[in-house]
């Protein structure tokens, strides 16, 4: 059963937003992928984002950069949780995405992540399934544990080479 | 006959968007008013928009503060030219607003003013009906020397009180 | 049964954070209110996060200005869904709180909402509240429709006034 | 008959301005280029302007970077719609340029473009003396529907890439 | 004979620019005063920079906000020193009007004075005629032994205070 | 016996900080380094200050970048003296990271240096050391005399090149 | 014994300082006042601080606003601590006077503290000075529990007002 | 006879500051170079600065990136005209460097050129100097032409590349 949805504002979005469709895959998740300009295909955006309910969607993802209205284009048509991943793609490196995407008026919300933090995205909406989702939790605590792994192994790596 | 519609972001951008409004009824060029939050009402505003030409509307002129998408939504949804005006509504004064208009993608553009330069929305729209329209043009020459003679009155002033 | 908590990092944020209580009560969520500066009283902030799961709490919203830490600290203690609402308290008006919350790295998100946009924190969290709860999710809809009707009256009160 | 000038700042901002160029050329409308500096050759860039009815101009494009004063010169001297491209050829990366272009003084509007977004000020062009021109209108929707079905091409690629 | 030119991109400039203008008089420099919007009469801020040696001028100090074009304008028709000085009257604070008036291009020079600093483009300018005349060299001196002087009991009031 | 520790927001951090780890060493002052990211590992980081002075140290340097906690966070959990680094490893350049270090609430002072100062960090620690230990006074005295010799060269190559 | 001196931009910075000097005492820590502008007044704060040693002053606390060089002016005369303090009396809202003092050069460290972060400049300063003395160590300590207790009083007050 | 004074905040700077040096010579005007970091080597600056006038020198060009102090602290000690430009070697690129140099307070200016625009600061000196040296003056209106010359050029070539 299909879950969350990943749209880009363009293809050349895709590098930042894959490691959001990784991470779901990992988690079993499955993720649709679209590849719709809000501006350039208002239509079909729209039809994908009020269908999204029937379709068994329950989270949708958005990227974009510049003028990145995609995430609150989105919000604008339904009441599921919006993820929006502001992108550096333009020669303002992302800081027009980022306003574009977080100053959402009062009564539409869009849960916006780090400018290019495409992965927190993923994390985030399962984050969101982990609420009712007993394994998906215990998979995030697990992830966050190879995380500290990690962490330690770059710590060690560091002392040794001191 | 409807020329330019005016449409905002929330009725508190009114005293932005009233000077457009009144310089348009100057030029006597009719102006339909919609008050019409991008997010919180899409479906009207996108019947709007897709309606606008066949009401008359030559020209569309889009206030909105913060995550202000309301002009390049507009602009997805129509060919006829779109001026966006930034409102300093939010915390950030504008700058918000500034980026989420103006850094259009390519292929939709949003003509863009100042800053709360509502009047300029007019006198642009009032420019662009101008380059088929004697009768405006003239009176858009006679509008600027008018502005010339009251700033040679402010110079005045200013001398007399040295 | 408690299922929200919203903590803040000043007492002094709270005008911005009740409309986050009072949406989830209007809702019928039960919100539970803490105050607590990150930095101040590290050691209560992180029990009170280790401790949430347990007291059923479900997702945390978090406000905090400045260099806003507090959202990120509390995300880097839980995996349930964290959400940071940048607030406009210090000169710098919300644009150092805002870095301060969303620029997360890889691994910790933090759903981070506009510049002292309290009441979105509260929608956002009925929002993941509604992904298995039917009946958030209807009222999620007459809330907006009720937004909706808002809008067209505001629009037909600047009508009338033209 | 020449219809839409483009004045640049300087000749390094041809690629810039090109694309303006390019798409009123594929749309059949002349084009006249001028290459000056508002600071460095004033008298040309006043002259140009101030013959530039006579000479069938209808519409001015005028690109610059750092402190972008040409699109503002250029319309301190006519009532011809003048449409403003900021370039990032400074340090600043087009910030300044945006600012100096689009944050004209009420009484003399400049449609400011995105950073760097020359073919946008083409099309917009376009979009203007499509008001009163059926066939540019028509060839602009059809434009906009090859845009469409690029975008969905390039979904297509994404979804066989999965 | 008049050798110092102050010229203003509108009248509410004034209270910003009469600090430099009373600091000539109190050093006996004539001054002459412009009010004239480089945009809105851009013929009349010509004709006066290309007679400004003329009349006997040496200097001129320009003042505007926002795309602050006025220095940069002038600076264009003349090789006489020009001293601009950014005005905050826009929601940006002047940050924009900073940023049109200093980033020149190269070849035309512009000497940018802090936000506001009208006193000082007064003080410049003296400074720029002390370089070859004693008298206002000397006075000059005695300006910043008398700035010490004050900051000196700005320092003895607050021990005294403590 | 240890005296600083070099606290690190992630592995890539170390060429930022490496010179403050050379130049205490320089000084013959014992530095402990540790690799944690604030928001990965919580609790490692929280015990390392915890037990810092047990371990004897006396001043905490901590680089970060993008939403850079770890310095206030290390800074919540002791009154030892923490100096911070914003470092400039995101799309924003540091500007994020400095916010975040710089703009802690009044209780909680974090001693900021430069974007990538940390050679810096490393000697203001030795500063701090140097208020009770005359012999690193009379090194810093001669570290910044043989920065001057080395200032002195510079002036005579360029001289000499002209 | 003098310890800690406090040196002003300009007596109007004095209620931002206030808070150190106030906190220093509350320490029972001597603390000498200096109002002196590093550019009106360059010689006496040169003096001073090249004679601060034998003053027996141990560290320096410098607060500045707009282009805030005095921080690192006092910084280049010494090897002793300086501590800098941005402050909000620009349009910029201390975002120039941020830049100025976090951003001195590699060799010259000064520890900049929060946008008129009067206060934490006192608490930082003891900070040092409780490196090498138990008493003030404790006093912090203390200090530190007490604010967590305003803390604690201040979360109480909101829940009785829920 | 020397005349100009060139200061450098470091000698990594010298291939900003070197158009300076050049446009002078081409003038036949002496400039003096000094390489010395404000604040590492400041006893030097203040004693080239205070000996300046003997020297022979009328004008002082300083440029400094980042926390550039060095064009302020330089005009505090004379009277002489201080011409300061902001140079883009920090990760900030410039912005900081320009508001360090150009947001002096009231009583001491600096001329402050754009960012990185060493040729313009030495052009200015030309046109301080030409207020009283005819033969100045009529080179900088022959250095104007042949600008003009250049840019008409480029216009052909564009022109003939269409």
């Amino acid at each position: 059963m299909k879950k969350v949805a990943i749209i880009m504002g363009s293809d050349s979005d895709w590098p930042i937003l894959k490691p959001a469709y990784e991470i779901l895959k990992e988690f079993e998740i499955d993720a649709e992928i679209l590849v719709d300009y809000a501006h350039r295909n208002p239509n079909t955006v729209r039809n994908f984002v009020l269908n999204s309910e029937k379709q068994g969607i329950k989270i949708l993802i958005a990227g974009a950069g510049a003028a990145a209205h995609l995430p609150g284009v989105i919000a604008s048509y339904t009441t599921l949780p919006v993820i929006g991943v502001p992108i550096s793609s333009s020669v303002l490196k992302g800081l027009d995405a980022l306003l574009s995407i977080v100053q959402m008026p009062s009564g539409i919300p869009v849960a916006t992540m780090a400018i290019d933090g495409g992965k927190n995205a993923g994390l985030f909406a399962l984050s969101i399934l982990s609420v009712e989702d007993k394994m998906i939790a215990d998979k995030l605590t697990e992830f966050r544990e190879n995380q500290i792994k990690q962490v330690e192994e770059k710590n060690t790596a560091i002392q040794l080479n001191l």
